[in-house]
């Protein structure tokens, strides 16, 4: 089986890497968007935005900051707990309705085995067993009809989300239910799914919702904490939600806390962390409480530490020479790690291959067609282990309970001994693949980790291949779905196949529980590449820190093993997606790039004081998310720097300096608006045509190149939904008014409509009038982090990674904006792209 | 005991917030440089630097960045075995010696006291005992004054380091040796301290030399990585050493990672943490290794996780009604948070005030002063030990065998009753006080953790006391201390004391263990209030992940209740210093303030190109780490931001414009140097009267304001270090030749000298010819982060936090240098300061 793996994978990671080119139709190829068959053939969309990280500190901000501070205090505290319960609850509910719907079905089915087995009625069986586990799926799969972006685990979208990109729906009650729900019966419909990563999803779910609590859906729902109006708020709590969620699934707070730090914040918050960790600590315990009380009826002790938990790694007492580990083991825990790399590098090939399949010939389709691929492979699924059970399994001896002489390990075994499955098998033996195929997850983990008794190498062998296979296809399917416990399925049963091998043919002194712990670690490594947190996940499942080091080592040569072929499984969906994330660092290479290489020089303006009227065909017409406040004489910019509200506008200045003669006429403000609309957004080369919203605004041929190129002195940024939120309120003045008559918006009124805020062609122009004026300078972000041109391309991607930035201007020596970064700006592959520019250029 | 010590805090934490008026000679006054005796009034020091963890991305560099990224990664994985390696070994050396001496002395002094108990000869046994500790310490103390930055625990240094403040000595080879042998001998000498702290900063010294192996003591011995010659390298270095001594210490490696996270790094830096993982976890195992082969002789076993450890945690076998801890115990832990929160308080003030008092009255005396007072501290506590060994004690039974039938609990009370004392008690009955007194504090920590058999509630209170104010008074003397180890004890003395009234008399079914270990969390959590990282090396340490809930809320309690009065002990130290810290993060009240309010606008500049002469004498007659480079026309800035090489420097420029007429002559270049000299310094206003360094150049009164005011666009940073740099090595070119022409410096040649660069003051300037031109545009940092003068202050706070800057310049709308923000302008009270002058103004 092994030598057999390796090759399959040797083959299959080659055809990933090298660019073969494939036979492919030309239509093939316009559905995908693509030419090639190869790793980078898929750019980032343009079509997502950032979130914005950074606070917009703007004159409404600092009105509000008065008693913010005790305020926020308070209601962080009140959200934290509410976030604790509310995952707690999702906890409980999942647990307890799969645990539920999972002994019903087996109890049944396995009585139904029981006596047919004599009856020679198994087909009924098997009958009993499709339904159940076809109806479940079918409800799992129809749930994530109604909310696509429940389907999966959701660890990508939680990752893209920390990372700052906004994926529309990802933080919505409705995908929140629909997850939930969805994994619920999907797990109890027996699909080799797990339901942690979908609890993860639904933790960061919880947290982003709470603080504006409110519903799309439900619009009457609503909640008010006004301070946290903000992509950087809700990031906090989105945050503590998903270490909540990876506390609760795996009992592992600390894991939680690192894996919300390791793929989300790039900056390290004491404050923060330490209320994540007390979010997660206090999850894990909530839990652990609840499930000790339901499941155990021993309300007040803390059992089940968490949804997933690998039991207690201990040798028999009185056995001196038992070790768990020794150093002598760690050569071979090397070997796993390489092995497990190469597999979850398949593995991971496969699935990317599969999806890749499934974006060109189901997605474009009918929806109710992802229905029946879900309902396939559950058809399938339960025929494989229902067909496994019943004819591949071997007949093994149970462990006799003489070695046992200690109560601690009896009771410990008798949780082991309870779930073997005996089908067609005599007294004192069971049924090693039925003991396997036919439980729950978590107890075939528990199996593989601490059943003393042992398992065939054929079976073990058997095991892995037909798991893998369809965990392969399973992951994808459209039903929320995780990865962790299928690919700790999968990498047990191999280390419990190294260790059967140790033990029997080499006649070595190991315990084969850690053999099997360690190759789950390299399985799971080898899929998902996570370092830290996994690392510190594993350790606290355990709870055994003398696994620390093996369990490390282990994670470190798989992820060194795998990366040399492709991506952990979800880098590749988050790519697939075309999702523009943001890795850690760039590589010391693109030092060679500066600002002005990667930057959009295009942009187009705004002037502190604007007419209506060309606010709106700017927004209008361009698809920008942020405005750059510009001017263009010095003079004006001496009073704007000293803070003077302006008496003139920039409309004046613009027809004084270009068309002196129309001075007159200036002052009466009548034919102005065709002359200042285009100075508002000078750098005008969109390819959509310039439309007519008002008859007096005809694009004008007549600007030299000095007037499309002046120097813009920068002031401040925009964003377009505070323009359009000032718009909608009226906020202008006339003319013949100064700038003071202006309506001033609070902070609350800011940000009433965050997260959506509403779109300029809902606006109805009629109630505007377009040649009031808006004076921008309150509203605008006066102070943004900005970059001169000749700044590297590393100091470039820090300043934009950790600060959470949305738009980055560079502005040069004198003052002047020349360009725009943003997230798309330093992605990697536009940063090659502009590489090998450069090379071709020099 | 309780109520006083309860009593006692209040007291002495009132006294320690009021701001009474002292009586207080005004030459006690002038020595402590302060006017009055609350908490502020110690400001910080100007003459502490930053170091630079932003890099200068300059030419040099540039040129070095091909190839550089293989050879660091091997670089960088070559160091970190070395780091592991070296920690390891201090790791292992410090524990051998300090196990061999004290068993030499305990079994030395105890045999004489069993001998002497008949022959009443007591009096030698404590000639003996003071004999062997006064020794041990006068050694540690000799060390101390060899290099006085060895004393203490070395946290407060390394968390300044960390933070960015340059401490002199405080990373040397010499402090290393100091601290490492130091702490045998003072751990050795009996003196309440613990070996954790020491150990940090041990590892910290490793990490921070070896990348640029070279010793200043030992010249010869060097050891070439030129790629590490940054503050920025060192600092990542630092960390994994400052880790990897955490997890030495205390077998803690998560913990480890987690408080080089906490106390330094700002910037979550996925690969770095994951190298401070990797480190920290192969320093506990490879240490773990050695010394469970030295100690049991078991090579290849890993039994002894960390110098310091819990021993394990578990109710014995078959008892179903023992848990070590319920959700009912909760509540107590909650109070024993308060207490310890409490007295970690009234620790911190009684230490504060005796620090104090050592900087007032022992520090400015005579060296051999403190080595007396080390010895002082020594006797007394040698006394105190003997002496409440000797007569203090109670007999008590021993916990009868017959409860623990089974072999591992067995096992474990073997180790813990071998190291009970007998004094005076007859057979099956111990000396309770002896037997915490009289033992290495490892294993009194063990005696209160997992002894059956129980303490006296007279001789707990009794210890608790003597310990609290023996360790309170050790902390501060001359020689290396730590502080986790006493802290510990006397917590876990407390806790027991509360299981004990709660077991004995309240007749609750409780866990004495846990109500220990709590205790001692407690209390170390209100004396050093650190939070995520104790919790986790308080888990890591006891295995147990069970405890994590438990442990956290404690210290969250303790911590919230020791803020309420004070800091925590290291803060207090550093803040002793007068070091510089940045925190987290500023006050939201904080932003009413901008960059503007906060700068400091007084700056010396440079130009492009600058004449040595006028180099010279900046550097002799200013301060300033850094000089921006700036020019003064926009005809010439355009030249300028186009990259070109200037055909013409400023020098010329000045002249064409101040004085028009002499323009024939500025082509000869001769009668230039007045003028130019002051344009290079123009906004001169420092107290320090301009020297005549060259005839030429005294200072002229016939600028007009214009030209003292005059605009200043902002194109470049350079170092100080870098100009000596240049000066030294020759890099200028003459005045008919082109800039092309000047020597250029490769990036191994402008780091050579780090992190000792050449004083200016060491230059021969003879050597120098003053009219040659320095063209410092290839050198300088041409693209630092800036800040516009309306940026708020949290805003550049977190840019300066985070991205570990020394220098901001502060650069208006059109480009203009306007003022720079360094750490001084950033610190808390300066901020302060600023905010009440903000409320006076308005």
């Amino acid at each position: 089986g092994w030598i057999m793996a390796c090759c399959g994978s040797c083959l299959c990671c080659q055809c990933c890497c090298c660019t073969e080119g494939e036979t492919r139709t030309p239509e093939e190829l316009t559905i995908l968007g693509e030419t090639r068959e190869d790793e980078d053939e898929i750019l980032p969309r343009k079509d997502y935005e950032s979130l914005d990280y950074d606070r917009c500190i703007n004159e409404p901000y600092v009105e509000v900051l008065e008693g913010l501070d005790k305020k926020v205090k308070y209601q962080i505290i009140l959200l934290l707990l509410y976030v604790l319960f509310i995952s707690t609850a999702i906890g409980v509910f999942v647990d307890f309705f799969v645990r539920l719907f999972t002994q019903l079905k087996f109890r049944l089915v396995g009585q139904s085995v029981e006596e047919c087995s004599e009856n020679g009625c198994l087909a009924l069986s098997l009958v009993e067993l499709l339904a159940f586990n076809m109806a479940f799926v079918f409800i799992a799969s129809i749930l994530v009809l109604i909310e696509p972006v429940a389907a999966g685990s959701g660890i990508p979208e939680i990752k893209s989300y920390l990372n700052g990109v906004k994926i529309p729906g990802i933080v919505r009650l409705r995908t929140f239910l629909c997850k939930a729900v969805g994994v619920l019966f999907a797990v109890a419909g027996g699909l080799f799914v797990g339901k942690e990563g979908p609890m993860i999803h639904s933790g960061a779910i919880v947290g982003a919702g709470l603080p504006q609590f409110q519903s799309i859906t439900f619009k009457k729902i609503r909640f008010q904490f006004p301070y946290f109006r903000s992509d950087r708020d809700k990031r906090d709590f989105v945050s503590a939600g998903a270490a909540a969620g990876v506390a609760a699934a795996f009992g592992a707070p600390i894991g939680g806390t690192l894996f919300s730090l390791e793929e989300g914040s790039s900056f390290w918050n004491q404050a923060l962390t330490w209320k994540v960790l007390f979010c997660s600590m206090s999850a894990t315990f909530t839990l652990n409480f609840f499930r000790s009380g339901i499941n155990y009826n021993k309300w007040g002790s803390f059992q089940l530490p968490g949804l997933l938990n690998f039991g207690e790694f201990k040798c028999p007492d009185g056995d001196k020479n038992c070790h768990l580990w020794t150093a002598v083991d760690l050569a071979f825990f090397v070997l796993m790690g390489v092995v497990g790399g190469l597999l979850g590098a398949m593995f991971n090939c496969i699935n990317k291959r599969l999806a890749k399949y499934r974006m060109r010939n189901v997605h474009p389709k009918a929806k109710f067609i992802r229905v029946l691929e879900s309902l396939l492979v559950c058809m399938v699924t339960s025929v494989v282990v229902f067909m496994a059970s019943m004819t591949l399994g071997e007949c093994r001896d149970l462990a006799s309970p003489t070695a046992n002489n200690t109560t601690a390990i009896v009771s410990a075994n008798e949780d082991v001994n309870s779930s073997i499955r005996q089908f067609f098998c005599s007294n004192k033996t069971y049924n090693d693949m039925a003991t396997l195929f036919f439980n729950p997850q978590e107890i075939a983990i528990h199996q593989l980790f601490h059943q003393d008794a042992t398992f065939s190498p054929v079976t073990l062998s058997l095991f892995f291949v037909l798991y893998f296979l369809l965990s392969c296809w399973t992951y994808g399917v459209s039903v929320p779905s995780g990865l962790f416990v299928p690919s700790l399925l999968c990498g047990a049963s191999l280390g419990r196949l190294v260790a059967n091998v140790l033990k029997m043919n080499l006649g070595m002194h190991i315990y084969s529980g850690t053999f099997a712990l360690i190759g789950a670690a390299a399985f799971l490594g080898g899929v998902v590449r996570m370092t830290i947190s996994l690392t510190v996940i594993l350790i606290e499942s355990t709870n055994e820190i003398t696994y620390g080091l093996p369990i490390m080592i282990t994670l470190m040569v798989a992820k060194w093993t795998g990366d040399f072929f492709n991506k952990g499984i979800y880098d590749i969906h988050i790519h697939l997606r075309g999702v523009p994330l943001l890795e850690w660092e760039t590589e010391v290479e693109m030092d060679k790039l500066t600002a002005s290489d990667i930057m959009e020089p295009n942009l187009t303006y705004v002037y502190p004081h604007t007419r209506i009227q060309s606010l709106v065909s700017i927004l209008r017409t361009t698809v920008y998310h942020a405005f750059p406040v510009v001017t263009e004489n010095r003079e004006y910019e001496k009073e704007f720097m000293k803070g003077n509200i302006l008496v003139s506008n920039n409309i004046k200045f613009k027809v004084q300096t270009s068309t002196p003669d129309q001075q007159i006429t200036f002052l009466h403000c009548q034919p102005l608006n065709r002359t200042q609309s285009f100075s508002s957004c000078c750098f005008w080369d969109r390819h959509v045509p310039y439309p007519n919203l008002y008859p007096d605004q005809s694009p004008s041929e007549e600007w030299s190149m000095e007037e499309r190129f002046r120097p813009l002195t920068f002031h401040g940024l925009i964003l377009r939904s505070q323009l359009v939120n000032l718009l909608i309120r009226g906020v202008c003045y006339a003319e013949n008014q100064s700038s003071a008559s202006q309506p001033r918006l609070s902070y609350a009124e800011m940000t009433e409509d965050y997260p959506r805020f509403p779109d300029i062609h809902d606006l109805d122009l009629a109630l505007l009038n377009p040649r009031m004026i808006v004076d921008v300078t309150p509203y605008m972000n006066s102070s943004p982090y900005t970059v001169s041109p000749n700044t590297h391309v590393s100091q470039v991607f820090n300043l934009f990674r950790t600060m959470g930035l949305r738009h980055l201007p560079v502005v040069n020596a004198v003052g002047e904006i020349v360009g725009i970064i943003t997230r798309h700006n330093l992605t990697h592959e536009f940063l090659m792209a502009k590489l090998r520019q450069h090379y071709i250029t020099i």
